[in-house]
């Protein structure tokens, strides 16, 4: 006897799509195939609907202090915003300073996390090279969290890591098997630019763009890169945005380098125009928004698999946490200052709905292609494959049930991020998840969530070896 | 009640490999999941074993009448050998001569075929494009055989398609959702090669390698490339042997231009050193053997995606027909005259062996890119997933079991091929197949053929446009 | 005591730009330094010109009975028109057709030429490889011909190298010395074309374009390129269009394939919309006109010296011989039919106007680059460096003077080609040749022609073998 | 009447081997052409040289106060063991530390090379980019010394320009028309490198080149690349070594990025096994000595125009310098620590022989690339030219005879350079300098120094905006 029998769906793998009924017990797979109704004890009809591993979140900031904000959400809210969008897993990142053990910070991060209705897990974040902080680094990975972000950038807020501490970082990361998270954009080329937006007195929001240029992020991706080729590990770039950057992973990646680049669905989706507008300072994260053009070559990196990992790297400030250290002109319009707001979007919701809609429905990508980059592939270089990523029997029962009619104007109404504005405001989008199903129990239904706080369970993360001795995720 | 489940195996696909039994009824493939053993009539306990879709060959050439000779099997004894080396499905090409009708000659070969224990298809075989030639596209796609086949060279034996000819049936071939399939080698270049060979009287078996140079496939391979970005049709360019080549291909696969590109086990592991042996010719075949370095590059290809396909090229004749038409010295060694030998090598039986050794367990490639390049993707490029390539619910029962830690020392005596040599004689390789299952029948066990003369049945095929509309079988 | 000083000017090499004063006597370069006027006989004062070596043309068809007409001009008159634009050497084809002797064929076309007013010199022509075109090969190259022409198209016409011709030409080229220029485009793909719209009933000048598109050229670019690597020669291409093409060529080059190619001025000039109009025809040649993306390709050749060479490919008929096969409609509009269209168009006058203009003075190229475009770069892949190509002591002075800042706007009243129409009518250019001298005689002076028919010699020309050898003219 | 001819030699250009006579008046050549030798005071017989402008070394380290040591020779020795090796021009480097003024640095520099026999200029050096010393860019341009050095490595030295002071210098070096000049090399990778070896113990020889290996230079000069991208300026890079960091500058060259990339005869004659003698010290030099295959790649790079530079980094220091922090063991072997070897080799007098012998000799690169890559194209970039770096009327009278066939044995007794080894020791060269004239006075003849203290002058420069706005030197 099943639990719940989902019927009549498309089941999608990275390479397939099977026409059966998937069968759950105990919050697991149990088969695959065909079965009677009267062999569970609920049943989903998926008649028309993709049956696919729940989306997995591996970039967001959750209750960051950043800037001295929190974000609009507890994690608890986080993951109903998420679940709405058929995430089923997410990992959010350690809170780090000077002087501070990564490893503390961890485990302080999941127990934070601990409230939320879908499973978890947190990345380290290093900001120096300590012995201390080297040595937290196999305690991570001993604890199942062998992932260590690190920025470089950000060096007067003192967040940035140096060639130093990365090259160490990657040493040791290496020799415990797992991989470095990298932020790159050069801190000279963005600092000196800033600096001379601060003398010529204009700290406009378009400026903010300027002064990060697809150069700046280029150069740090190619720096990172040569030290993971001179280091030998693998290395995750995080939230690359242009095809400049991409042509330096191709070259690595034919070396076989394990360097596996994430993108998230803002940089295909929103543009720099965005900051001509007075709301400009809503648009402002870190890399900035590019041109269409630079979208053009995402996509295209999407296609032919330069790009195997997407994340939305959530930030969820609403309004008036963006805009908190901004002043106002005399005429109501703001005194724009772009290095007094606080950066990142929300996007954990809409990244599956962007994907199918931009991806999939416009025949950019297949949907068995969208499940790997939104679900199996995360799993896979994450570390928590094939307990996440896959419907097969054993693994864990986190389903999304997917429309790909289902047509759905964005806005910030129709989502569930807690925030009273969408940069996507209005913008429809065709196909769109339905159904969450997490560890085998009903989440999302009819547009009710049916979760229950506290239900997340602390994953316990371990990267294939595979992953890292090539760039192949087969 | 199942006919039969595999237990305890470890499932494959060309992106997972999963901890689970599977149920077979009917021929099909009823469900994954973990059974127990009363469900069903029989069970196979495949602990320790990969179970994968069997094995597809879509290249051999069987009872061929090529240059008076058939080779040494028919058809069922084919199957046979196939079966031990993990074939489930096998296609092979209709004879063709001008005047006559390829698709007639389509059908012929299909009878012909109908005794094999195993599945099969046919290809058609182009070599004019005269309005009725032409015609016989659409009907062959309206059969099931969507694929076509043309030769480069080989213009004096009558066989060479001309460049009006490739234009001609990639036009049609695109109208009818097919694909050709061609032979890439540049017949001025291998004829006036040839020529001067005759002309310094040296027709001695390493000549043969000469006349037919990397640059001789390189240029053909480059014409039918532009020849399909031309005409915007997708193509099968079948025993691709070297990097030149392939350089070819990456940049037409960028460009999303949907080529194939198979490769076969021969120029991965037999080199052009074979034929400075007095037996020499027994290695003959076209394109000729290459260097280690060119296989490198293949296993290169193999690795990033350039190429997606395995092929045998199986013609399996024995030492009396490959040298039917050769004459000896008064010292008894061969006169040798490399146009006097019958083409081609006998491949079917070991290509997965030889790629589970020297990929697999060399580290080269994953059990879930060997899924794909001896099943998942010939399935899908020919037009036969999901009934074939595949173990999912609803798919034929098309398995192979196979022992990673299996050690065979291939040799004549092994094979089932019935030939007195081997090119592999003595070759040690790890990894075997142990069990083939067609339709849920066991054909081959404990070294026992075990099917049936007549059990396969003519394979309808179509393509799925989306494999002809973009570079990607994802 | 010199005939003559020219004196003031800055005098212009590839690699340099000297203020110094030039001597000459007895037709050729006495001395380069300062010089009084009493030195001499005459005096030239070229204060604010630039002196540089003069034009050489070695890609032009001049009363070539192509499809029944002969052109505009005898050799006399073309002379005089090229004079005008700074030509002070030029050279023509052998007529060919089956059966006839190439090395005749070209004898009897520098009988033709000598009524020139400028030296001259022929290249062979090749549309078969008997074993007597062969032999021609050595006579020509003995006679200071080694250059010989063959069209990858033009099968129906009978003008047509089949691949097997190309490979002995070729081959035969390479053993004395000499350079096969080639015409590329694929006849299969545009044969196959123009049979399609002769089936569509629609042959408008538009059509012309499509039937031969830049994959059309590309092929046979790709094609004549694998077979110069696989014999080992070196190449000219001529009249090359587009970046697909150039592609080829920067890979080959790399490899260090002396594979020299050619541009014309049309190509950066005049685009496809010119087939659009009612009188499209006068701008059919081939390859067809492009669009200004390829151009901009093609000033990329230029600038990184993929494109070592330029050709005007002039070929000047009048309206009546463009339009002599044509008819028209009952409105007076031609009943356009491109196969019915006489090919070619005039360039040989306006080559180094439009290349100062365009190249330099848009600052494209440096006058140092055009040098070597329009002669130095010529006269040595073409065999006559340093007779020809260079302003040195012991050099024939043959001299240019341009002005840089000159303006003149294009028209059929400011060219001297004989014809009633100009395909630049209107363009306005900036930077003229403004003297011409011929081994020392003045012969374009105040735009007045001061030359003498007949006063051209045949060049005898051989190839220096380091060009063979290497792709490189430094 | 002139000062002195030179008969009967061929006259070299980058572009062009012209035989024929030159003629110097004044220290400047008067003209080129066929003159009697009765028109000058004297007359040199050039019959079968080659007559070369004079070798420019833009880059040695003389009196240098590094480590400590000053080097085996004042700057009159410098110019004397250079004349020998062909040079007639030299540049050298201002010394410079924090709070110095690099402007008073270089005026002092130049007050100290005004003792050399051939005119010299002065290359200014940057570690920091304080607001006193960026003002001192544009003093320096003024002053004719238009570049800027910096290294990118010695951080703990205090040598090294980090990313911040780089772009600093850039921006302000485009805005004065200059060039910087950039010693390239991770400082992260080097020293963390050195630190492993210090923990390990192990400061052996062999270990210098494995702290520094190819990745650690590529990626700074990636770096290096994208900053000048970014900053849009022009940039040399020097002593480049491998094929990697020229892949980097092809990409940048082909986007028209002026990048000046050098190497030196060291790198393609001298390889890292060096390092596993006893005296490996003597050939430490930064970046290390590579493999011959690095080599190959520089001898395709000098090829195919990715670098236009050759310079020989000379530092002449005697064995005694090299190994004055070093200890011996108890066994006489030395305490090997490569971190108290004094870095750089002597290389001055060798740069011409070596490229005549392994360039022009073994037909790598023909004599007029010769005379771009170690006269004009230096003359050029640095901003001398066309007063240096070419025969031609007005310029200088520097020259280089050379007699291409002329055979030595190197050895430290055939040198001039004051030093007690040779690292090229018992390397037979074929081709070698056998006179030299500066500014018209012989200065080296048959094997004797002629020229005279302090002839040199002070060369002041200005760089050619052209060879700024585009990569290209014609
Ligand atoms: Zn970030
Ligand atoms: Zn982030
Ligand atoms: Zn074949
Ligand atoms: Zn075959
Ligand atoms: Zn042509
Ligand atoms: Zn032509
Ligand atoms: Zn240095
Ligand atoms: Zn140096």
């Amino acid at each position: 006897m099943f639990d719940l029998i989902i019927k009549n769906g498309k089941v999608v793998s990275p390479a397939s799509t099977v026409a059966c009924d998937v069968a759950i017990k105990d919050g697991k797979i149990a088969a695959l195939g065909h079965f009677n109704a009267s062999e569970a004890a609920s049943v989903v009809d998926a008649t028309g609907k993709y049956v696919m591993p729940g989306v997995i979140e591996a970039h967001m900031h959750c209750q960051a202090p950043f800037q001295g904000c929190l974000g609009a959400n507890t994690f608890f809210e986080q993951s109903i915003s998420g679940a709405f969008g058929g995430v089923t897993t997410f990992m959010d990142f350690a809170n780090m300073s000077r002087g501070q053990s990564p490893y503390t910070q961890a485990l302080a991060r999941a127990e934070e996390m601990s409230e939320s209705a879908i499973d978890y897990s947190v990345h380290g974040k290093f900001v120096e090279s300590t012995p201390e902080a080297i040595a937290d680094i196999e305690k991570m990975a001993d604890a199942g969290m062998p992932t260590f972000k690190m920025f470089m950038t950000y060096k007067k807020e003192g967040v940035m890591s140096d060639d130093e501490t990365m090259l160490k970082v990657f040493q040791k990361a290496k020799e415990v098997g797992g991989l470095p998270m990298v932020h790159c954009e050069s801190n000279a080329i963005a600092e000196s630019n800033i600096e001379k937006c601060r003398q010529a007195g204009d700290m406009s929001w378009v400026n903010f763009a300027k002064c990060k240029p697809v150069l700046c992020e280029a150069e740090a991706f190619a720096r990172a890169v040569y030290f993971t080729e001179y280091i030998g590990n693998g290395l995750i770039v995080v939230h690359t945005t242009n095809g400049e950057a991409l042509d330096t992973a191709r070259r690595a990646q034919a070396k076989d380098l394990p360097l596996y680049v994430e993108t998230g669905p803002h940089y295909l989706t929103l543009f720099d125009d965005l900051y001509q507008g007075e709301n400009g300072h809503l648009a402002i994260c870190s890399p900035p928004l590019r041109t269409p053009e630079e979208a053009e070559d995402l996509w295209q990196g999407l296609k032919d698999g330069t790009i195997l990992l997407t994340g939305s790297d959530d930030c969820t400030f609403d309004i008036d946490e963006k805009s908190m250290f901004l002043e106002k002109n005399p005429d109501g319009t703001w005194k724009q200052d772009f290095t007094k707001v606080v950066n990142g979007l929300s996007g954990l919701e809409i990244r599956l709905p962007i994907l199918l809609s931009e991806g999939v429905n416009k025949g950019r990508i297949s949907i068995n292609k969208l499940c790997a980059l939104t679900s199996t592939n995360i799993a896979k270089v994450y570390g928590c494959y094939p307990q996440k990523g896959i419907i097969a029997p054993g693994s864990d029962a986190d389903i999304v049930l997917v429309d790909l009619d289902k047509e759905v104007v964005l806005s910030k109404e129709v989502l569930h991020n807690n925030i009273s504005y969408c940069l996507h405001e209005g913008m429809k989008v065709i196909g769109y998840p339905v159904m969450t199903i997490a560890k085998g129990k009903i989440i999302v239904e009819n547009g009710q969530f049916k979760g229950e706080k506290g239900a997340g369970r602390f994953l316990k993360r371990k990267i294939d070896p595979q992953y890292l001795a090539h760039y192949s995720l087969d």
